[in-house]
């Protein structure tokens, strides 16, 4: 599925708070680095997350050699993910493209120290939909803190394409409402901001279910229907990215069926 | 996912026109049609579509047969298939349950000779949203026709909850807005008539590609967000009864996750 005109995909596995990855990182193990990032690239990620998950004073070093390693075999962009201001400096200075910045939030900490970073950088920026830490319930306290953080961003100088909201998906078995409070806070603020992307991690939505993989395609399926068009997924998970091709067909997104043909002629369909 | 509680799922499997079961009418062979009739409300049928897909003049007798054959082992209501308004008169007097209708349509010969039977029985009954046989391309047209009908059937003492709308559903292959049109279309009749139920063959949206299966499932996950509350399908298609399943839980349909956790136990999910 190389090069997907549609949802920008973020390739999730490079995250140090992984146990593998994370002894990757301590190890320098630079070929399992390589191949975790071309496999991602070559099941259609648009962007690679990094995510060094180490301590505050490692994680520059971390994620400068890992934005090193990834760049010696790929150009694809990465999206840096982390909270802390001077890891970020120190990577963003080491991309040889302008990587997207994982994330701020309604959080003051974040909005001080690292909107002001994506500004000068001129990162796409992942916003999430909550303040201190707190996962707001409806959907309503969603979007006031999304539009309060837009007027930040704006305000530093970030224009309203560069920003990737994050609604945050809540597990269904909490609250059977989750998914519509996902589907609405988009579709509320699509009205008002209609520049603005849409991201998510999604496969929270069915923490503490059984059968997961269906929920979560489900959720994906409809997600985009909402106005979803970037996610932070597993793009190795082969029957998740066939619902994508599916659903953007589905929704009139792809020209001619010709994504969906390719990705079939490509073998994309033929292997579990 | 025996008693499904939402959707309306109609087991399309028992219809003449398909090459073993015109054999087993033809045959008489009861056991076969029992078997069908039992496996599909098994899988989850609420009712069972029945059509004998044989010549004008026999299809009275062949529906007589396999209502009786099936109303033998059960008590699942039935889906009298046929615009035959003869043998639809006799079928329906050799029903235990009141059965459904399938179909009506714009076209003046069932408005005429279909509608005053329904009404006359008190019959639920499906309405193809199209006008002598030729399927409207845009959502206006069909959605027009249905308003006629609507009014058509009103006047005859038909009440809206038992009208089953079909959009109608045409292939992406032909036309990528195809999907669009059809939720469109339930968008839009759902304002006007709220008591409407919606109803569909779900696989004619993917002919002509390959893959079909995953596009069936992103169109039923997309058109039940819309407002699909019935299908013609095979319930014995375990793929697309886990994505209906999935997709009723993630908007918020399925109260404590209690369905879908059902179905899990009973081993839904772990076979193909």
């Amino acid at each position: 599925v190389k090069g997907n005109r549609f949802m920008k995909i973020i390739g999730e596995k490079i995250n140090g708070t992984r146990k593998h990855v994370g002894q990757a990182i301590k190890d320098r193990n630079a070929d399992f680095i390589r191949t975790l990032a071309k496999d991602q690239v070559e099941a259609g990620a648009d962007y690679l997350d990094v995510n060094a998950g180490t301590s505050h004073d490692r994680e520059g070093d971390d994620l400068v050699w890992l934005v090193e390693t990834i760049q010696s075999v790929l150009d694809t962009p990465l999206c840096l993910d982390s909270a802390n201001p001077q890891a970020l400096t120190v990577a963003i200075k080491a991309t040889n493209k302008t990587p997207m910045i994982n994330s701020i939030s309604g959080e003051p900490n974040r909005l001080e120290h690292i909107v002001p970073i994506a500004a000068e950088n001129n990162c796409p920026v992942i916003a999430l939909a909550m303040d201190d830490k707190k996962i707001p319930e409806s959907s309503a306290v969603r979007v006031s803190i999304i539009q309060e953080l837009l007027e930040a961003t704006r305000q530093a100088g970030i224009p309203d394409k560069h920003m990737y909201i994050d609604p945050l998906v809540m597990a269904l078995s909490t609250n059977t409402q989750s998914g519509e409070v996902f589907f609405d806070t988009i579709r509320t603020i699509r009205k008002d901001a209609p520049e603005t992307h849409f991201t998510a991690g999604l496969s929270n939505i069915s923490f503490g279910l059984p059968a997961r993989s269906y929920i979560n395609r489900a959720f994906l399926t409809l997600a985009i229907a909402a106005g979803l068009d970037s996610a932070v997924l597993d793009p190795m998970d082969k029957e998740l990215m066939r619902a994508l091709l599916a659903a953007q067909l589905v929704l009139g997104h792809d020209r001619f069926c010709r994504n969906y043909i390719t990705a079939y002629r490509a073998g994309e369909f033929s292997t579990q």
